[in-house]
């Protein structure tokens, strides 16, 4: 039969996995694929969705695997069980897991009833596993090597973290297509969007345009998708409003590829054809904060100090229009701006999303000298350390006016010397603002990944022209 | 705010949970609701989708709560938690708890924390557990009640799976009203599909017009939808496959309406515009088999014999067409049918699509005096007992050609007398055909849910006569 599964060549899983084990000082490395996750019964399963370092260093994407490297005796062991005939007539005919192991280079293949076994036998050595984040994977690890959920916590590999995140941080030409690939998809459903949204439809029916648009093209969603016209939640996952004339539509989504590679983009339409002037005005600021940021991208650079850049044009267009005041470096060091940017300017991305966010933001994002802050805001910040070539990031300014926390904070007397809470009060239903795009770091800068889609408020405005 | 939660009446909540209350005989009542489910990190999550049982009997459709009734004291308490500030921020706002608490006419909340020492409190008297899903339910209850996985599994109780299966099996008018919608949303859907499927297609587009058009209606998909030309894999998850001309391709999909009623309807229909001749006589036997099992539905009758009146049609058929041979009553009580026919003709419907299929089909599709067969084919009829007025099932018989079990079958000779293998042999790549349709048991005999669908050979080759 006609094999489906899209995989890179064997030599690329067999580099990768030499890679990471020679990263690692002994013992064994332990990798967990996930299972089928039940929505409401056990076998009405969600979309399968494979862990993201088992398909970086194994490829194969499919339920209920696991896989051991013995860094002491140089060997690769994957644990799996060929269907039965049983299961056949429910699932269809599948390729055999030990010819789909040859694609992806690996030569022995195991029951995985043997891997308990297997790890018990290995008990006084280092068993070295990443942090589980779904609780089956949880319940495995506890019955494999006989801990409590606590020590399980305890005993993550931080040196097996480190050495992964060091490996897919990095993108190699052939993802870097991948991510190219998804973020074109990702900018043509966009532009569907920002052309066919007119007042007077639900955003239940632009996600149905989304999902409709991601999965004929054979794509997955890389997150749920944030279309609202609520654009000053963040995560937003509510799509209930009608679309009203006067307001804005954040559009915040993204596809994965087959081989779940991702894209992410946002983008803020007017619903009729042109922003208006107070739009407009927040709008321009966003944009030039977004250029700015794209503009400072380069290898060597923090990329904290990208955000903090990002955080002072923020501060300066709104002092601008009258809803900051005092000096902008101080108002941004003390964290006044967060009001209205409450998040970070963007995240690494690759097989996920928000990359390798289950490995921890300490070892991704952050490293020993340089921590993430605790700052209201810049703790948001998910990736803080040096820019190197090779990395795919987002970057994603906006500007937020969310009614809970002004009132929170105006009921405390925050950062009065910086924020005009009078003129604020004008700004309550405005919204939020958020122009989102993908960047792969060169040696010499960035570039941008994929087709360019609309963003400035003139293209904006002209896509929109037809609008209504 | 305006609350968007789509709930019944607090009556109808109150009426269930008296109604359940006093089934039970004593101690109390422990109902888990769902939490968010990751897919690729942490806070990735799947579209939430809250436990079915949870939502009958407290209609919340939020993650992270928990509810006891204490049957001794006469007494309900919901768990969960107000959403913080902070929470606010990223995921907007959102009624209180509090406020929704009142709506289904709840009284007493407690935060989330105090569960444990609750429970701890109550380890003296029974605590009733339905059988739970999601393994972090089965660790909670772990935790909470101080058992082993295994010694939970001993401990569900019977007698409260018993009372809940007994309510939630015969459905109320208003439950009537929603599965009504969910069926005439999909039964649009399905329309849509079988009038745009052409040769040259491949089946992941049309997964994305399903998609598309279920969310467009602010509806979602009851589960993975089955889309392919290979038919003759059950529950086939795959969408790679192009539409060749010649072949059928056969959609069973469902949608569920925003309280989680749910749809489920199948259709088989060619790729060009009419059957072949084999297609079309096996297409006959299914739809007379699916006619004769619609004409016997009545309250009273075992769905049992609903299903063994379909083989016989079936068994029948095929052996006008050469394919079996031999006494058609016993061809059926041995199974040979089963190599054709390997599934049940049909299930309970309603807040799951196999409903309650988590509560075990020992209790909702059986009896103490009824027990499931365990004959390959009849083994996976999930519901064979008496029909009531009030439940809601589909009917689904089908035709299939599964190679894998073919060749299994001659290989080890089953049922020689019956099977005519050698004229099989030019049916290997023939596919499968399936039609569905939902009834509602009445007091007189049936009726069928939601607007008809075209189903009969002359009516399905109508609706593709633009095709191509």
């Amino acid at each position: 039969m006609e094999h489906k599964m899209d995989l890179f060549s064997k030599e690329t899983y067999r580099e990768r996995r030499s890679k990471v084990m020679k990263s690692v000082s002994g013992g064994i490395l332990l990798f967990l694929g996930n299972e089928e996750s039940s929505s409401n019964f056990k076998d009405n399963w969600y979309p399968f969705r494979q862990d993201s370092s088992f398909l970086y260093f194994f490829g194969l994407d499919l339920p209920g695997l696991a896989a051991v490297m013995d860094l002491d005796a140089d060997q690769v062991i994957l644990f799996g069980d060929e269907l039965t005939t049983e299961e056949l007539v429910w699932h269809g005919e599948k390729p055999k897991l030990v010819d789909l192991a040859h694609l992806v280079g690996l030569q022995e293949v195991r029951p995985s009833k043997e891997i308990a076994s297997y790890l018990a036998k290995s008990s006084q050595r280092r068993i070295h596993f990443l942090p589980p984040f779904r609780p089956e994977n949880t319940m495995k690890l506890r019955h494999w090597l006989g801990l409590s959920t606590e020590a399980l916590e305890d005993r993550v590999s931080v040196e097996f973290i480190k050495a992964v995140a060091k490996l897919r941080s990095i993108k190699s030409e052939e993802e870097i297509r991948e991510i190219t690939k998804a973020v074109n998809h990702t900018v043509q459903i966009h532009r569907k969007v920002m052309q066919h949204a007119r007042a007077g439809m639900y955003e239940y029916e632009l996600l149905g345009m989304v999902y409709g648009e991601a999965l004929s093209g054979r794509g997955h969603l890389s997150f749920p998708p944030i279309i609202t016209t609520d654009g000053q939640t963040l995560h937003n996952h509510r799509y209930t409003n009608r679309l009203e004339p006067g307001k804005m539509l954040l559009g915040d989504f993204g596809t994965e590829t087959a081989m779940h590679y991702a894209g992410d983009i946002t983008r803020t339409i007017p619903i009729g054809k042109k922003f208006t002037e107070a739009q407009r005005e927040v709008y321009e600021i966003v944009w030039q904060a977004h250029r700015s940021a794209i503009a400072s991208l380069k290898p060597g650079l923090r990329f904290l100090e990208v955000h903090l850049l990002a955080c002072k044009k923020i501060a300066q267009g709104l002092k601008t229009i009258g809803l900051m005041q005092g000096d902008v470096e101080e108002a941004v060091q003390q964290g006044a701006h967060a009001l209205f940017f409450p998040c970070g300017v963007g995240h690494l991305m690759g097989l996920d999303v928000h990359d390798m966010e289950d490995l921890g933001e300490a070892y991704v994002g952050y490293t020993d000298a340089l921590q993430k802050s605790t700052q209201f805001g810049l703790k948001s910040l998910r990736f803080g350390k040096e820019l190197e070539a090779g990395q795919v990031l987002t970057v994603e300014p906006g500007i937020y006016f969310i009614p809970q926390l002004i009132d929170s904070w105006k009921a405390q007397n925050m950062h009065r010397d910086f924020i005009n809470y009078d003129k604020l009060e004008r700004f309550r239903d405005f919204g939020g603002i958020r122009i989102e795009d993908d960047f792969l770091i060169t040696s010499k800068g960035s570039e941008l990944m994929g087709m360019p889609l609309e963003s400035s408020p003139d293209e904006v405005e002209s896509l929109r022209g037809n609008a209504e």
